[in-house]
């Protein structure tokens, strides 16, 4: 079995993503956390790289953003 | 709030991509399974779109088949 180091860990491409699209739309935490219908208290933790997010939440929070789950995770 | 259905749930993309990938590796589910550090009877549920896999499980998969999580998920 190969192993491998992914060079940023995947939910820290996350966070970095969520935060750069984010503010790219002039959002707050809260107006993407409205947009997202999570709350805001859960996007706070997804920017910090603190949360562990099912595939279905990465599909909300990218078609909030208008991007495809790729740009979010990549 | 802006509401979108997906063309086509996000688990069943995954579903889809983790089946022709895996075929076109020649693996069977067991030897993917192995491949990825885990269970294949999970192998098998998410190729039916029966899972929502956390992005740790989704990394996994695809450091496994060599592509970035963007090819499993979009």
């Amino acid at each position: 079995m190969t192993v491998h180091v992914a060079a940023m860990d995947i939910r820290e491409r996350l966070a970095r993503n969520l935060r750069l699209l984010r503010q790219e739309k002039g959002w707050s935490q809260e107006a993407f956390a409205d947009e997202a219908g999570l709350h805001r208290t859960y996007i706070s933790d997804l920017e910090r790289g603190a949360r562990n997010p099912t595939i279905t939440v990465v599909d909300k929070l990218a078609i909030a953003l208008g991007v495809t789950p790729g740009r979010l995770l990549d």
